[in-house]
């Protein structure tokens, strides 16, 4: 039957010049080779479908003539002219609005809250207020936490709740997000900073540099936000996040072992194998159990009311109060034990009231402005990062858009303000930010009346603080750090893309064991070779007809595509066709075209397609490419066609002179064209 | 008119299912508004026309069947392993040779002479000698001087153009290449050695680290190709090359000042400020007119017989002759007039015999061993790029194909062997191999030939050398410069690809102004940038239906093209939809659906259709910003349809559940069929 069947293909084979036609033969054909219909049904039948269709191949010559007529496509400099309009500039006024109105948009976009202020009632005012104050009794706590995790005195935490929440409510748009300082921020700060100067051999040194990282980290923000850079931040691909999140959580967990275990001396590197190495040293020499034995229990203690808050949603204020609770419960136990005389450590220095300036602090002319900027430019990207993935994910549960590049300069401006108030880097907070979603927060009122809560009790309380034990403190930024580790997160990733998750692991063993700079350099490098590798050896596919269409796809993800006798149609699975790739697919093309002539026994391949729907641009090596391709495939007896060349790549072929070379004849509007040419071909030449 | 048309769209906007039904009911509404056809007519058409398309939608929803049950794409370690089996592994022997003959095949295969030698005839042997011997008359000087150039004694450039050229006789497979010296590795080689020692300073530990280099350099190339790595050569881009050669040629230039005016003390920087900086300083100090004369006096004789060369082919032997003409007519002048003793530099040093073993001169211990292996493994690249350049011109010149890899292993062991021998870095000389082609070599014999006269000139005639001036050398090196200096392929770069023309001018003023180095990382720097770039900002394009077919093309290129009522196609032109670029995609998507919405003034857009087949893969953040695109568009009333995602697109978002979130019902296979199903969608909701 297989040789009956070769026989009326041979025969026939010069029966159809379309697609449509060849694929119809081909159905008669099987029939006629399994006996279904007689002999001259079957010559009648093929004599019916020849020639009808020679509307479709005028049609198709008109679209060659299309594709090659079509207008020059915007020169580079147009294309960066407009990239730059559409990200640099700001948006210009709709064209409907009349002008008087302008200065008054331009005010509203800067300060939202001209705009919804408007609208405030008071049943909304009721709820920011309770959402406000328990998030004061949260903020707190985490504050002078995260103050000393920056080797800061506990004020400063304080103060950074103050100020750049204020500053937000004017400029920021979200109406959820609960600013001052995190736990990412304040480990970044003093890690690299303590490598400049040592916060205690020079307190005051350390400040300085502090409060200029905290401009250029405003500064940056503001600029980012100003020259719409909004897609800076998307440079940390989501699994670098996840894997910078989880080491920095570890690392910073880590750190709390000094409060916990009341060490006095402590290794200021931020690697595991250090701190497991200092912790070793300082277990040998000397450590007080009464701290452990407070922080735990502590602990404990907030776990388990953030246990029972998870159980009943109704109760979301136990686990918001369980650390102020905490701390004045344990502040109370120490002064009442006089625990401190027994190695209790405590915080000791508080100074209360207002915040004062830190303009004359500020450095921009010391031996350190350089790193100084470096490192305001690294805090500026985490922190926009940590907000704004903050920010957006409780718009999205609210059903609006937050606007990135306004939060920037939102972010940008409460940290210029903060740095000249004493404050250091403030962003928005994973878990204030839900505990103020939980508490039903209506707009940004809530962090006002937080920031007036932490600002009174600044001014009247902080003295009663002065007992509060070290190991609390501990054991509050503990608590808030299984919310930076997200296995699930990192367990998605993995399923689905396993790249992806080599770039997590990266930031993650980074951070752990390298640094914070480290972790970030290498999940941003393995981010960016990927891009890079699949440049340089992009895919290729071989195609077939898909029965009965005149779709053409990939035979090894179709099956049930079949491949054309005498004609090869290989696409490049590239949107460039450059110096880094166009060797490669070159020779791999010609191999396929070897390989392919060995199995076809009769004939070979006639006509190589080559399918360029998804190169979007060439340069001159991919011209020089396809130039020695056509060289060597009619150097073989093969035609090359062309099919699909897009916008960039017709017109740089024409300019290049390709398409003389290659035969315009030879250039194709899509890959069924071309089929149907060559068949028309083949069949001329039978 | 326009009114009457638009009403009777809205009539029968629900009579079409599919896309045919669509464009036929819309040349029938516009003959129907014309008034070419009575309503009656008309709506008997429509009618007519409606529900004939049953067997494509159902034909379309088989389709989308088999999308999403498309076998599982290959895994990353499965797509790492095979295609380090292609690229890494030896090609296996073909399986229908006999098991015997497979160690003969490895030994041809590493060893061609073996191959062609057995057919290796008189006649072409004879042709062979004639052009060997041309080209050892055109290597001596040109081998003195680029010894020179390297800042090494002459013999060197000698031994250099007879070790290599044996070697590489043995186991290369171009036929026409002219192995020996050539300036820009000569450049490189003292511009990058002369800033560790200097070589007037202490000359022994200068050679040293060039031997070492070499050794070097050949290892790395030998690796290259045992290891199938060629694809490195191509981050050189062609316009790289062009840039990177044109500034090397007159950075060469410019270095040859010292040898023409006659200059002691010059400078061992290569850019151009220092180099006439130092020739301005010079000429306030002394100089000698007498060298120049002669040095111009020859290069304009030496430029004249290449005139007369290139107007006649038949008298190539008269500019290859020319340069050793004046070798032999300025030595005997100098010796005839005394002229050394008016200031006109002479060769002097100059050993004649054998070259010596090297081997105890490879330094793999001192202080400069990992800047010898640097500046080994830009020379190999520099090396192997120009003479695969060369090689593969001329073989395809002669319709025969090179293969990169072991031309790679033939180079390394060629210097391997050479470093062993006295013998600096070789490589094919793009002067030297168009002469021999010229002058008619069949086979690499004409290299054993050029090496045998070499050894025998360095055996008995070096003595006569010692008066060479050495404004002759420094005549010969200008002279063959100018084909280094391709200003037509520049002007070709710059028509064809103005980003690729600033690589050009980045290499070429990067070598000019900065060094060699600098040069290279410009360029290599721009070349990735820009492949970076394109994945950071990636086109879109809005798709429209070319009438009369199922074909959807960007609007803008094909004006032709139509959009449909109430459907926005967007096409993504990026080959991956990543954490780079998924949210500036996201962004732009949604802006032009907003703007959409406000053209279409009647209900606007009801569905969007994602063009996705030029995605060939996607990370987790882009199946993020595909969850939130839908989510937005959603909420704005708007159903997301995904059209044609690619293998590893749809295998990832089945695995992320993102299929499920946006219903399987709206991933089809084609725009086409993504249309179809919306009018059908449109039609049931009228």
């Amino acid at each position: 039957m297989g040789l009956v069947f070769k026989v009326s293909c041979k025969e026939s084979f010069c029966n159809y010049h379309s697609l449509t036609g060849f694929t119809q033969t081909l159905q008669k054909m099987k029939e006629r080779a399994m006996g279904t219909i007689p002999a001259d049904t079957f010559a009648l039948e093929l004599k019916q479908m020849d020639g009808h269709d020679a509307a479709t191949t005028a049609a198709a010559s008109e679209r060659a003539k299309w594709l090659l007529s079509s207008p020059n496509p915007p020169a580079p400099w147009q294309e960066l002219s407009s990239s730059i309009k559409e990200t640099v500039c700001f948006p210009a006024a709709k064209n409907g609005q009349p002008q008087a109105n302008r200065p008054v948009l331009f005010l509203q976009g800067l300060f939202p809250i001209l705009k919804w202020g408007r609208n405030y009632k008071a049943t909304k005012f009721k709820n920011d207020v309770m959402a406000g104050l328990t998030l004061a009794s949260l903020c707190i706590p985490q504050s002078i936490g995260y103050a000393n995790l920056a080797k800061l005195d506990p004020q400063y935490g304080l103060y950074t709740s103050v100020v750049p929440p204020l500053i937000y409510a004017l400029m920021g748009s979200s109406r959820e997000i609960a600013i001052g300082p995190v736990a990412v921020v304040s480990l970044l700060l003093s890690a690299m900073i303590s490598k400049l100067v040592d916060p205690n051999v020079d307190p005051a040194a350390y400040l300085r540099i502090i409060f200029t990282v905290t401009f250029f980290t405003g500064t940056f923000q503001a600029l980012f936000g100003l020259f719409r850079l909004g897609f800076l931040i998307d440079f940390l691909s989501h699994a670098a996040i996840v894997g910078f999140m989880g080491g920095a959580a570890i690392v910073i967990g880590l750190q709390q072992l000094k409060g916990l275990l009341g060490l006095t001396h402590f290794t200021t590197k931020t690697d595991v194998v250090s701190v497991l190495g200092a912790v070793v040293k300082a277990l040998h020499e000397e450590w007080y159990p009464l701290n452990f034995v407070l922080g735990c229990s502590f602990l404990i203690f907030i776990l388990t009311t953030r246990f029972i808050g998870r159980r009943n949603k109704k109760l979301f204020w136990i686990p918001a109060m369980a650390p102020l609770f905490s701390v004045i419960l344990s502040t109370l136990i120490v002064y009442l034990t006089k625990a401190d005389r027994h190695g209790v450590k405590i915080v000791k220095h508080f100074k209360g009231g207002l915040n004062l300036s830190s303009v004359h602090q500020l450095n921009f002319g010391g031996p350190y402005v350089g790193e100084a900027a470096k490192i305001g430019l690294i805090c500026s990207l985490i922190a926009l990062t940590e907000a704004i993935a903050v920010g957006r994910s409780f718009a999205s549960i609210k059903g609006y858009h937050l606007d990135g590049n306004k939060e920037m300069v939102a972010m940008g401006f409460m940290n210029i303000v903060g740095s000249l108030t004493s404050c250091y880097t403030a962003t928005g907070s994973f878990s204030r930010t839900a505990v103020n979603f939980t508490a039903g927060c209506e707009t940004v009122v809530s962090n006002i009346v937080m920031a007036i809560t932490v600002l009174i009790s600044l001014l009247l309380f902080t003295r009663l603080l002065y007992y509060t034990p070290l190991a609390i403190l501990a054991s509050i930024i503990l608590s808030a750090l299984p919310g930076l580790i997200d296995v699930n997160a990192a367990y998605n990733i993995w399923k689905v893309d396993k790249l992806d998750f080599v770039v997590c692991l990266g930031a993650f063993f980074g951070v752990l064991f390298g640094s914070v700079e480290i972790g970030l350099l290498v999940a941003v490098g393995i981010s960016f070779g990927k891009i890079i590798l699949s440049s340089i050896k992009p895919s290729t596919e071989v195609l077939g007809n898909l029965p009965g269409t005149d779709i053409f796809c990939n035979t090894v993800q179709y099956p049930m595509a079949t491949k054309l006798p005498g004609i090869s149609i290989f696409r490049i699975n590239s949107a460039t066709l450059c110096f880094a790739n166009a060797n490669f697919i070159r020779e791999r093309i010609l191999k396929w075209v070897a390989d392919d002539m060995e199995e076809t026994t009769k004939g070979g391949i006639r006509v190589m397609i080559l399918d360029m729907t998804n190169v979007m641009n060439i340069d001159t090596s991919g011209i020089h490419a396809m130039e020695e391709l056509h060289k060597e495939l009619i150097s073989q007896g093969i035609e090359l066609a062309v099919a699909n060349p897009r916008w960039q790549v017709i017109s740089k072929m024409k300019v290049a002179k390709l398409v003389d070379k290659i035969g315009s004849g030879w250039i194709f509007f899509s890959v069924a064209d071309a089929v149907d040419a060559s068949l028309h071909l083949k069949m001329n030449s039978c």
